[in-house]
């Protein structure tokens, strides 16, 4: 008898390539606008409690993350407890715990792409069938047609608010409508990394329906806000009987002394946290006039990012900009085919890109 | 219909306790021989390294591990390729990832105590039982009652060597028989960790056997050798047909730049390396004589601590230790009842040890 392979891992074909780093031509300054990554950085404070980790590193970690969560307790404002709250290595992680927790072979999953490619990546590696229920062309979740793609097989539903690649967010009418439609044995798992960036006046947390008690797990980052992404720290939180029942599968010392501490520190340095969604909401402003302006077809954005459709193909789009030094990512993969992604980056980043994108509307008019 | 638990998650008992700080009396210098971290702490240029890291932190790390697949294909002298290596954050966590890759509900693995802990814990949350077949009485394994215990729904053994708490280690010749009667849908775990720290003529890692394309997956450690417990980084090696099936479930930037590049600074500085097994073995052969001559049993180490046998409760020996400063592990929960590990640290800390034990064999001499 050989080894019992699982098929649906065996038939995995997630993409293991190489490394990132893109080799610009000699002299072109680079403007990273392809991973959603922070342009201030991160906080000098961080920096300082990670110089200071590594004193200590030949020793283990704390082996829990209570202190981490004691500082998500603060900075929730004491409106939950420790044990609402699960970290991870990186947001991502989460989904991969979430699916552990909850999914068995033949279950089902809701997701609506265009979304972030873990959701039915992670979700099958557990046997799962991930069941889409596209985005309407506007990029609005079909919320109704979720509910109807619910069945006694279905695990967990996937939704993002603010949702990456699209920049769409889901209002607190609709949600609060939605969860209170969505049966009893479903849980629904709300992606809320970009939850920093978003200001409409009806945008909505989880926290709410945590605190109701609800089936809903909330998904966040300190990869985008904290501008912390190479350091892969995350987290969730969810009701208590959720939450606890999920730390049963937390590994101890999961989280490295550096990730501990300097999560710990970002949570504290709020004025970093301000600057950052300033400049954000600021820069999102900027860029999209300068997109009505070009006449480039974008979707609305909460997030630290915007969608848009170019007239050309996305790879032609992607080469010129690069060739500028300007990096920035189709969303193809994600399930908007066409489409191209560009992170909000400081102001001098946005110039080159909107002179960028200018020249190439410009010579393209001229050609066409 | 409520959530669909998962009875042997729900069941899980595994603690989650508080920070592992220990508050020692005032003035009271501390020993910390209960962890078996690198008494030399970890490289210089592994530091340089993580404070050159701290630069670039607000950006992604690479998607993959390649970079450190590499480094360890010049540790192991090309006799591997990169796609042997499986890179992690922790050797334990290589026993989740295989626990996903491998084991379903129903499913049975063997484990041998004592044994490190994640061996049951992390292969129980994805449905399977450990069936223990027990060490022999001087802690060796018993191969011929494991290969007995194998049956169509065994997909594990967890062997490791050196191992922990006890020491011992399989001889080549053992192995290399063992492995050629172990089913062929069954594979063998060999946890390695303290690999470096072996010196009998007769000990062997897995290399072998991986090269020799057996069913055999190697798990290692950047906490040991390489002194970086706080770090959170390990790797596993395992012939084509088991790893190249293990990376599909491998996420996308795993590991933090951080782990990356600590990592591979690791791997290069031989000469760190070279010193530290230098002194443990050194410091072995001191404490091992001191033990000795205070006639306090304990069995022989191929790894960087002991595990003895006090004749007073072993609560009571910690305790005693602890009031001057020196931290030990008690292993009833390694399934060593009554026995206690003890880490080889610096001279100067081994020289207490020894101290603090003979005045406590002979109090115990005097009050009996």
């Amino acid at each position: 008898m050989p080894i019992q392979f699982k098929t649906y891992i065996l038939e995995d074909s997630t993409y293991k390539g190489g490394s990132k780093k893109i080799v610009m031509p000699e002299g072109v300054e680079v403007h990273k606008l392809s991973s959603n990554e922070n342009p201030l950085g991160y906080s000098p404070k961080v920096k300082k409690a990670l110089m200071d980790s590594l004193e200590e590193l030949s020793l283990y970690p704390d082996n829990t993350d209570i202190r981490l969560r004691q500082a998500l307790v603060r900075d929730f404002k004491q409106e939950l407890n420790q044990d609402h709250f699960i970290t991870s290595n990186s947001g991502s992680e989460i989904i991969d715990m979430i699916s552990k927790a909850f999914l068995n072979e033949g279950d089902e999953v809701i997701v609506s792409q265009p979304c972030f490619l873990p959701y039915t990546a992670f979700t099958r590696w557990m046997g799962a069938t991930a069941i889409n229920v596209p985005m309407t062309e506007n990029f609005d979740y079909n919320l109704e047609g979720i509910l109807n793609a619910v069945n006694e097989r279905t695990k967990l539903i996937f939704l993002a608010s603010p949702n990456n690649p699209s920049g769409n967010y889901i209002p607190k009418e609709d949600l609060t409508a939605f969860l209170n439609k969505v049966p009893s044995h479903v849980i629904v798992v709300l992606d809320e990394v970009y939850r920093h960036f978003a200001e409409a006046a009806d945008y909505t947390s989880a926290l709410p329906f945590v605190k109701n008690d609800q089936n809903i797990i909330a998904i966040n980052s300190f990869s985008k806000t904290y501008g912390l992404a190479g350091l892969r720290v995350g987290y969730c939180y969810a009701p208590l009987h959720i939450s606890n029942y999920i730390r049963k599968i937390c590994k101890p010392f999961l989280l490295s002394t550096m990730a501990l501490e300097g999560a710990i520190a970002a949570l504290e340095d709020t004025e970093f946290v301000e600057k950052t969604v300033a400049l954000i909401r600021q820069e999102r402003e900027f860029v999209l006039r300068g997109l009505s302006a070009l006449q480039i077809k974008f979707w609305p954005s909460q997030g630290n990012f915007v969608m848009i459709q170019p007239t050309i193909p996305d790879t032609e789009l992607v080469a010129l900009l690069e060739q500028k030094g300007i990096m920035v990512r189709p969303v193809g993969n994600f399930g908007a085919p066409g489409k191209v992604r560009i992170s909000f980056g400081t102001r001098a980043s946005n110039e080159v890109l909107l002179n960028a994108l200018e020249s190439i509307v410009k010579m393209k008019t001229v050609m066409s």
